[in-house]
């Protein structure tokens, strides 16, 4: 009988392998199968001219909540890229904090559909200020 | 008669803006009218888990340069912003410095059409590691 | 006092101008403020090379769905047309009888974005076939 | 050695087997390894409210070329299929016909990215009306 998957504990090795995450502070909300939330703190220094969080910014939020969504349902020794992801910028993104919530919309054996939202956290509230959608591709060793 | 309006210092004047740009050490190799190409340098704190710049990190560039290609064809006064973006990464984006070069497809009165190819430079050859399409809207001030 | 807009007979009125429409065969199977769903069969003659439905027919479906989604929320007199829509097939598209369901994910004065999945019926079960998230823009009429 | 791929053949015979293509209208141009051109005549029973060619099937010619663009490059035995496009409609797509002229900007062993334009033609100049990015995947049967 193969024992159940804990995907969380290979989303959380994965994670911390991305220097990426470490250096714009992000951190792992949520993890469970098919869903990823990821979260970060406002970085004055990672704005765009008007003082909001830079789109990039967003975009590195919510494709690696993307990635990982997928991954939590990708065979344990896969790998996860993305492929490629299309963000719609709603709102300024103003707030104190920031979270990704991504959810797999179709997971296949190579290519996995994921979209995502990014809500700013600011007095109590929450706003949706970005949507994605995208592509994840497993890479699994040929042994 | 309108003198010629010198979009490469408003380009210059709205990026050092964007603390985002000094914070990932991202600079401007060429602007022109409907053209900006941007630069950075391989960061080993940028990166996902295989090493590679990361995906958002590579949009980053891409939407900035995208950005601000649109905006050398917008009237003096106007701001920009990203509506939305869609990017294709095509090849691992190892080397040691990537270039960011965008291009106007449309520019309308309110909305642009943008193209960006990402190269990363390595022993002296450039490859094409991602390619962007997206759309930015002029913010114009009603007085 | 304002009566209440009757979106579903602007929609209405609007898709029976859209020649494509009736070409295809595709009707209107629920129109709400914020959510239009079309319908449509499956055409043999609009078929790709499998004798799937066409991804282009597919994002016909989708993409009227769309317009028409963020169109129930746009001021009476206002007219709507597609910014940009980016589709991704899930599965392929066969059935008897394909649903576009669009659902307005931000209605602003000038873009709205929306996002579209389009499901294949067969044997009495729907399967999701593609997913949509496009930007539509409202044409209000300068008097 | 291998004799060279006529890779126009086996557009051209895939290219029958879509009943789409009939049905709109759809000619090819053009085919060379990494480059197809389709064109179509403008088509008043496929239109949106405007009378403009509905952008769906302004998005069927560009996902059509941009398909064959990729399986130029594919090897004898393969199949393709749109994983995904993106589509920016930049102006009306008003005109006596219409051209869709895709390239291959990244060919792959399964994932292909390609580029399409859509241009009216009327009163002998072309305007690009549409632009396409999308990801083509290679079916190769396992024997």
């Amino acid at each position: 009988m193969t024992p159940p998957d804990d995907c969380e504990a290979r989303v959380r090795a994965s994670f911390a392998r991305q220097t990426a995450m470490a250096t714009l502070g992000v951190t792992i909300a949520h993890v469970a199968p098919g869903e990823v939330e990821l979260r970060m703190p406002y970085r004055a220094d990672l704005a765009q001219q008007h003082g909001y969080l830079h789109a990039g910014v967003v975009a590195t939020l919510a494709d690696t909540a993307s990635g990982y969504a997928a991954y939590t349902l990708m065979p344990p020794g896969a790998d996860v890229v993305s492929v490629e992801f299309k963000l719609n910028l709603l709102a300024p993104a103003l707030g104190d904090a920031f979270t990704a919530r991504a959810r797999v919309k179709r997971s296949g054996r190579t290519l996995s559909v994921v979209t995502a939202d990014v809500f700013a956290h600011r007095d109590g509230t929450e706003r949706l200020v970005a949507t994605l959608q995208g592509t994840m591709m497993a890479l699994v060793e040929r042994g």
